[in-house]
C-alpha cells in the first residue's frame, strides 16, 4: 500500500534541496540543488531495484522491466512529472509526481507485481523555465523539439547558455538529439500533479481527472481617445480611453463567465497616459488572456472582445489589438481517463473531471504518446509561493489512483 | 472701439517671451522672459497714461483715476489677469486677460472715458505654479494668504525659494503682507480668460458667463482583491480587483453624466498589481476626480461612489479610500453676471452661462471683491499646449463684453 509517512519523507527531504532556505523552493536546473535532488531520486531508484539512467537531456529516468518483451507490450508506460521549481516555489509542484513515480516503483515491489509492460519512472528537467525562459525541456527534449541552436540561445540571467550549463554538469549537450522517442514507443504518460487552483478544495473533491490542458490565446489591446483636461471637458465631448477599456474588462469576464466549465477570461495589466488624476484618459493599453479547453469557445469570446474594440472606431477611437500567444488546448486519453474514473470509483474516492488552467509536461507528451493527468487538491489554491501545499494524505490517494491506472493500462 | 490688430500684436509680442521658443509659451515667474514680458506690459500701460506700480507680490498694475474721489465710488475696479505660463503652454491662458486690460485702458482713452470709478488693469504672477506649485500667488497675496513662511518654503526644481527668487529679481520678499488690500476695497474684480476647454466652440457661441468655479474632490481609491493564476483560478473564485475597478470607473463616468450641467468625474489614474497578463488583479488603485459648480451635487456623486466602494467588502474585497483635494464651489457676482450678459446682447454677441473646470485668480478675488469672468472660445478646447489657440476676432469680442461690463459696473 502507498504509505504516507514515505511519500511526507521524499517531499521533505526533496524540499531541502534549495537554494533559498525557509523562503521556499528554489530549484534550478543544473544547479547544485539539482544535483542534490538528483542524487536523492536516483538513490531511492536504486533502492527500489529500477535501472537507473539520465538522457541527454539530463532528465532522470528509473526502468522497471515487464514481463512481455517483444509486441506492443514491450514499449515502456511512462509515469512522472519535473523536479525543477520556480524562485521561492512551493514543495509539491513537479515534486509530487515525482513522488508518486518512486512511491508506484516501492508499491509494485511490495506488493510482488510484475507488470506486461515495462515501466519507465520519469524526473524531467526545466519545466518552469525559470533559469532558461520557456520552459518544458524535459519533455520537448523527448518530443525532439529542442535543438542544438535553442539550448545556445536560451541564457540564465547571468548570460549562461543552457548548452553550457548542461555541459558544466556533466551533460553532452551537444547530443540533445539523442532524447528524442519516437511517436509509438511509449504506451502511455500519466503525470500527477497538484491542482495549483481552487476547485478541489472548494468543492471537497479528492481527484482531479484532467480532461483537456487549456489553450490560451493573448492579446494586446491598445484604444486611444483624447487627452483632455479633466475640468474643463464635459461628459459629452470626452473620449475617454478608460472608461470603453473599462466596458470591455467587464465584457471579458462576463464571455468567459457565461462560457462556463473551465473556461477563463482575464484583463491583468492596464496602462494608463498619460495618467493624471486631472487629465482625461488618453490612451490606454491592456492585455487580454483567454484560456479554454475547447479552441471554438476560446476564439468566440476573442471574436466578441474584437468586435467592441472595433465598435469604438465608429464612435471616434483608434483602437488596435495584436495576438501576443495562442496555444492550442490539448486533450488528454479518453481511454486512461476512464482507467483512472475506474480506479478512483473503487478506491471509493470522490473525483470531477476538470480542464488544467496551466500548462504541464503532459502537454508535450500528449503529441507522442496516449497521456493523462491526475490532480490532487491545493491549499487555498495556492501555487509557486512558499505556502503551497497538499496534505500528504490527499497526495496519497491520488498516488494510489495513479497506481490503479497503472495496472489498468497495463493489462489493456 | 477694441482694435483687432493692437491685441494681435499684444499676444504675438508676449508669445517671444518664453525660454522655450518654437516650442510653445514657457514664462516662469521672476524669470528673464517675466522680466521681459512684465517691461512691455508696463510700457504699454505707460502709453496708456496709466499710473504704473508693483505691488509686495511683484503683480503688475496700471491705475487710471475716476471723477469721484469719495465713498463708495473711490474705490477702484480691477480688471486682468495673470502673465506666467505653464511649461511649453500656449500664447494665450492668462495673457489675453492682460491684453484685455491694456487694450480697455487704449479704449477708455481714445472714446475719451471718464469713468466715476477708478480702475486697475492687472497682471498677475505666478497663477499657474509652474515653478513653485500650487499657483494662484498674486491673487492669494492680495487677499492677505501668503505668508513670508510659505514663500521660504515654496522651492523651485533648482531649490530656490519664491523669497529668494523675488529678492534676486528685485521684490521685497519680506514685505508680501503689504499686498493685502481689504475686504470691501475693490469693487469689482472682472477677468476675461480663454474657456480652455471645447463647449463654446463646439455650439458656436461666442462668450461664455462663468456661473461658477467648479469645486474639485479628488480621492484615491483602492480594492484589494485576490492575485490568483489566471489559468487556475475558475471564475466563479475569483475577487478581481481590476474587474471592480471596472465597474466603478463605468458608474463614476454615469454619475457625472447624470448630474448634468457642467458636472464632470473622471478616473484618469489606475495602477493593477502584480500586473501581469497571467495574474488575476490582486490589488487595483484608482483617482477619482469630480467638478461641479454645486458642493451637494460634488458630495452626491461621491456618496453614491462611497457606497459601491464599501459594498464591495460584501463581497470578499478589501476596499480603502482617502479625500486627497476638497476645493468649494465659488458662486461668482450675480449683479456682474447680469451685466456681462446685458452687453452681450447689446453687442449682438451669443452667450451661455457656465461652469470654470479650470482655477483661475478669479476664484480668490471672489473671496474679498464682487466678481466675474469671461471666457472666450479655445480652438478645439485645447489649453496647456503649443496649439492653444484663439482667434483674435473672439478675443475682441470677448474684450468689448469686458469693456461694457466694466462701463456698467462703474454707473451701478
Amino acid at each position: 500500500m502507498v504509505n504516507v509517512e514515505r511519500i511526507k519523507k521524499d517531499i521533505e527531504t526533496m524540499a531541502e534541496f534549495t537554494s533559498t532556505p525557509g523562503e521556499g523552493v528554489t530549484r534550478l536546473s543544473f544547479s547544485d540543488d539539482d544535483r542534490k535532488a538528483r542524487e536523492y531520486i536516483k538513490e531511492e531508484m536504486n533502492k527500489a531495484g529500477l535501472k537507473v539512467y539520465e538522457d541527454a537531456a539530463g532528465t532522470v529516468f528509473g526502468r522497471r522491466e515487464g514481463s512481455k518483451k517483444r509486441g506492443k507490450k514491450a514499449i515502456p508506460i511512462m509515469i512522472g512529472s519535473h523536479f525543477d521549481s520556480v524562485p521561492h516555489g512551493g514543495a509539491f509542484d513537479g515534486t509530487a509526481g515525482v513522488v508518486a513515480a518512486l512511491e508506484i516503483a516501492r508499491v509494485l515491489n511490495e506488493e510482488g507485481i510484475v507488470t506486461e509492460h515495462p515501466v519507465e519512472f520519469v524526473a524531467f528537467i526545466e519545466e518552469e523555465g525559470s533559469r532558461f525562459g520557456s520552459g518544458l525541456y524535459g519533455s520537448r527534449a523527448i518530443k525532439g523539439d529542442v535543438s542544438v541552436e535553442q539550448l545556445k540561445a536560451a541564457v540564465d540571467d547571468k548570460g549562461i547558455s543552457m548548452y553550457e550549463a548542461m555541459k558544466s554538469f556533466g551533460l553532452d549537450s551537444a547530443k540533445i538529439g539523442e532524447a528524442k522517442r519516437e511517436q509509438g514507443s511509449i504506451a502511455a504518460f500519466i503525470e500527477l500533479h497538484i491542482e495549483q487552483g481552487p476547485i478541489l478544495e472548494h468543492e471537497g473533491i479528492d481527484i482531479g481527472i484532467v480532461d483537456s490542458i487549456v489553450g490560451i490565446s493573448e492579446y494586446e489591446v491598445e484604444i486611444i481617445g483624447s487627452p483632455d483636461h479633466a475640468g474643463t471637458t464635459p461628459m459629452d465631448l470626452r473620449h475617454d480611453a478608460l472608461v470603453e477599456a473599462a466596458d470591455l474588462i467587464i465584457y471579458v469576464n462576463e464571455l468567459a463567465k457565461t462560457a462556463g466549465e473551465g473556461t477563463v477570461g482575464t484583463v491583468g495589466k492596464i496602462r494608463v497616459e498619460p495618467g493624471a488624476a486631472n487629465v482625461v484618459p488618453g490612451r490606454v493599453t491592456f492585455t487580454v488572456d483567454i484560456r479554454s479547453g475547447e479552441q471554438e469557445t476560446m476564439d468566440e469570446i476573442w471574436n466578441k472582445i474584437r468586435e467592441g474594440i472595433e465598435a469604438l472606431k465608429e464612435k471616434g477611437f483608434d483602437a488596435n489589438y495584436s495576438n501576443r500567444l495562442y496555444v492550442l488546448p490539448v486533450k488528454l486519453d479518453e481511454d486512461i481517463k476512464k482507467f483512472i474514473e475506474d480506479g478512483t470509483q473503487k478506491l471509493g474516492y470522490s473525483y470531477k473531471r476538470m480542464a488544467s488552467g496551466a500548462g504541464h509536461d503532459a502537454m508535450v507528451m500528449a503529441s507522442i504518446a496516449p497521456t493523462a493527468m491526475v490532480f490532487v487538491p491545493s491549499k487555498n489554491g495556492k501555487s509557486h509561493c512558499p505556502e503551497e501545499w497538499t496534505d500528504y494524505e490527499d497526495l496519497a490517494k491520488g498516488i494510489e489512483v495513479v497506481f490503479e491506472t497503472l495496472l489498468s493500462v497495463d493489462k489493456k
